[in-house]
């Protein structure tokens, strides 16, 4: 295994950033650069040029990528090995968008199956939006409740957000809830305003054995009997979502209602499975297939595009700079379109639990620091709140703005918004980058009409370093098949840094211990 | 000005950071320690028992707060002194929550103004909640819209989620619904919802000024004219919440709808003040008050507790001893109970605008490490995502867990959904501070049946370090009193970092440049 710090790139790496590299404000005055770091793919444009990178460090990292063999590895993954080599088995969330008419690198077994549930779910929801699906007293349902955390929870509920413009709310079919925390009150919150006799559960684990998530299923359904709901017509209100059918089958929920994945799907790279129904009823069939051709048209980039216009690439070798040669911690995502709301978080799990390794695959200690830590949320808001620190904190933390450049919403007025939204977007990354020096603020605070003294006593205050690295995503518009592509984008990203950093993306062996803490301290409890 | 690195409490902990601290493993095996590092004050009890500390660094860290001049810095902020030096002025937020009966050290101007302006508010969330406040054709208003950013949006929104429970949707007076991003999208969505006659605008904003805010705002009343509104009856939708009202008089908000707050209080820390009216028409005017006498009880604690057993004090200190000792560079809440879900965004906004900075109060750069990057989200939900990461990823991440000993949940189950929140908050703490050794890990998989050649594989995958620092944080129960208090310990402990960093948490100037860059965008826009 190719450790790598075995790599002479990355020595080469370690010279580069031991010596100077210059200010994102020199950075940005090279000519070309905007161009030769912007690269467009699947409805996605990424504007790299705020990165601290020079032509020197941008090819060392294409070379980095070279030596770590991600190209084989990168077709290892496409062709169904066991890359998840702690669990011994194959990633092939890939599969779950391939070409319908097409089999991919995964071969015709795993084709098969997932076509065959792919229909299964597009016809459920097609069923749904017709009214045609009905509660114990024959009435049809008109809500969906999804019982689900983590992975059962963030991808769905971030989707469904992103493409709320979607649902028609004056359209009749069913409107879509989720809910993942155990605390009784998110459950209740959400129970409170619906009618027994028209709400489906849909309850998603991949073990079907979530504690969690079993809880919330277990007072759901009694909500259903106690609201009038016959113990023998039950099995209507109850849809399973699982790669462990028979556990779902021993609680009582009904095969032709229960919809699989396997476990080559990672619960955080689910939402293109049958975990996707929520999102699938929400938006519909035909837009659910959609947000799959998205993801697939990023897919088919990431396997062909050359490395210096690779999008999943050029965001994973600009991380690694950012996390191991200038030793950056964090990372910090801000949407600018408020329906992305909940994408940071997704990202956040996506990353973390992914890349928040401290082992190389074969088992020994990490040589090299791992994932960043992901946090974020919308970037206007974020402005009025903590990139205050951003800008003046003692921290760098690199950025990615995602922007969209395209809106049109029902509003009037609702032109002005979106130029008061990108204006914004575009501010922060260059005030980000470019900062204002010390003695560039003192000649302001002087030509705004302050004394010489009190020009002194604030310049420090307001002046800011800049030199703070970013990426700007723009989506030509927010739709199913670029919020597709989106998400592969990263999914995809995250596959890079793992290839390079050696370590196991897919497993999450650190979930375990809080787990076996907790039944320990049940069965002390139930002892004493 | 006493800077930290003059001051011999912060060479001894230098000193004591040098040495070997022991694992929490050892740490916890102390005698007595659960004792002295637990305490209570106003309805919440601190366990810091799993703070990486030892009592020769406790005894520094009271003696760093000793040196500082904490006690007096403190009274400074009571008793109205300019302590934001930048903008000269006071910062006087505990006035806001003072006892109505007796003036504070703040004096009697200030009280009687604060007490004024506090009857209006709750007069009019009476008014509003008995039906006596009409919309242009007459009818009541049944919904109010908030709409304001950052300092006037997360402050209310998060406590009127936190306090969900006390609005009964059965008994009618009005729902409130916040609007903060200026994506054209968050306000529609919440718009098309509403009927015009009956709805309230509530324009937020310190200076009048926000381009977002009064972005959202034109647009919120060309959806009321559009909505049959004639314009001289628009003032009866009209509520401006400001400490410029001179601003709003002149965009048409008419003085009697006018509520005022003052320079002297920051956004982030207004909860307190009129731009708490959403939310005292969200709970009610007697559970606002309460809400404001938590606070108060916290902030009698601030002032008069000894130092080994002062709440806000000890989690800066502790704060201090991670940030600055131990160079942790980032802090994780995570609240465990779901409607306490935007406490993480608001405390992020909080800490990181008061302490995000890079100069001391002098205007000289910061000799010293400052604010921390404060992240995170629901627990349990965080479980099965970034938690991942904060086991295993190449990073120690202190943690601050937020639990409720008693709730009442409405749901036949609720004892159940209780006791398997409360026990996975208990299960994670000690996970994180304990770890799981390679040898530990080795034995228990050889336990769990493995080869030794599995168990020597995958052990280093399924260990855990530990050692990670955590304070535990239990509210009696989930209540305005309650809540009031735990805002205001936040509150306390980013004063006493602050006072300590001598840095000044009063100002945001890191804001301004990000503005300053549209502003020449936009007219560079306009006149190309």
């Amino acid at each position: 295994m190719k450790l790598p710090t075995t790599l002479p790139a990355w020595h080469q790496l370690q010279a580069l950033a031991d010596a100077p590299v210059p200010h994102l404000r020199e950075l940005l005055a090279e000519p070309g650069r905007a161009t030769r770091l912007t690269h467009s793919a699947a409805g996605i444009t990424l504007d790299a040029s705020r990165q601290r990178v020079t032509p020197a460090i941008e090819q060392a990292l294409a070379a980095l990528a070279g030596q770590a063999d991600l190209a084989a590895q990168r077709e290892a993954m496409f062709r169904g090995d066991a890359i998840n080599t702690t669990e011994d088995r194959p990633v092939l969330h890939v599969a779950l968008r391939g070409d319908p008419l097409h089999t991919g690198p995964w071969g015709h077994a795993v084709q098969a199956e997932v076509q065959r549930e792919l229909a299964r779910v597009c016809d459920f929801a097609d069923a749904l939006a017709a009214g045609a699906v009905k509660g114990h007293s024959d009435q049809p349902i008109t809500d969906v409740v999804n019982i689900g955390i983590g992975g059962s929870d963030l991808g769905p509920r971030m989707a469904a957000d992103a493409l709320a413009h979607l649902t028609d709310p004056a359209v009749p079919g069913p409107r879509v809830h989720f809910v993942s925390n155990p605390d009784a009150w998110a459950l209740h919150s959400v129970l409170r305003g619906l009618d027994p006799a028209r709400t489906l559960l849909v309850v998603s684990s991949k073990t079907f054995t979530t504690q969690e998530t079993l809880t919330n299923a277990a007072s759901a359904q009694r909500w259903l009997t106690d609201g009038g709901c016959p113990a023998d017509r039950l099995h209507r209100h109850l849809v399973a979502i699982t790669a462990s059918p028979a556990q779902s089958a021993r609680l009582g929920y009904p095969a032709e209602r229960t919809f699989l994945f396997w476990d080559w799907v990672g619960g955080r790279y689910s939402v293109w499975s049958a975990l996707g129904l929520a999102l699938a009823i929400a938006i519909g069939a035909a837009n659910f297939r959609d947000f799959l051709a998205g993801a697939r048209a990023m897919d088919e980039h990431f396997r062909q595009a050359p490395l210096p216009q690779n999008l999943p690439v050029l965001m994973a070798l600009h991380g690694i700079w950012n996390r191991n040669f200038l030793r950056l911690p964090t990372h910090l995502i801000v949407p600018y379109a408020s329906r992305l709301a909940r994408f940071t978080p997704f990202v956040q799990q996506m990353d973390m639990e992914s890349n928040g390794k401290h082992t190389h695959l074969d088992g020994t200690p990490a040589t090299v620091d791992t994932g960043p830590i992901v946090w974020g949320g919308l970037g206007i808001d974020g402005q009025h709140a903590y990139f205050q620190l951003v800008h003046q904190g003692r921290h760098t933390v690199p950025v990615d703005f995602i922007g969209v450049q395209n809106e049109d919403t029902p509003l009037p007025l609702a032109a002005t918004h979106h130029a008061v939204v990108n204006l914004n977007l575009r501010a922060q990354a260059e005030a980000m980058a470019r900062g204002r020096s010390l003695e560039d603020t003192r000649a302001q605070l002087l030509k705004d009409g302050l004394s010489a003294a009190q020009a002194q006593a604030l310049a420090g205050h307001r002046s800011f370093d800049g030199n703070i690295p970013s990426h700007v995503l723009w989506l030509d518009r927010l739709d199913p098949q670029r919020l597709g592509a989106l998400i592969a984008l990263y999914e995809h990203k995250v596959f890079t840094q793992a290839a390079i950093w050696r370590i196991n993306a897919y497993d999450q062996w650190g979930v375990e211990l809080g787990k076996t803490m907790a039944k320990a301290m049940e069965k002390a409890a139930t002892a004493s």
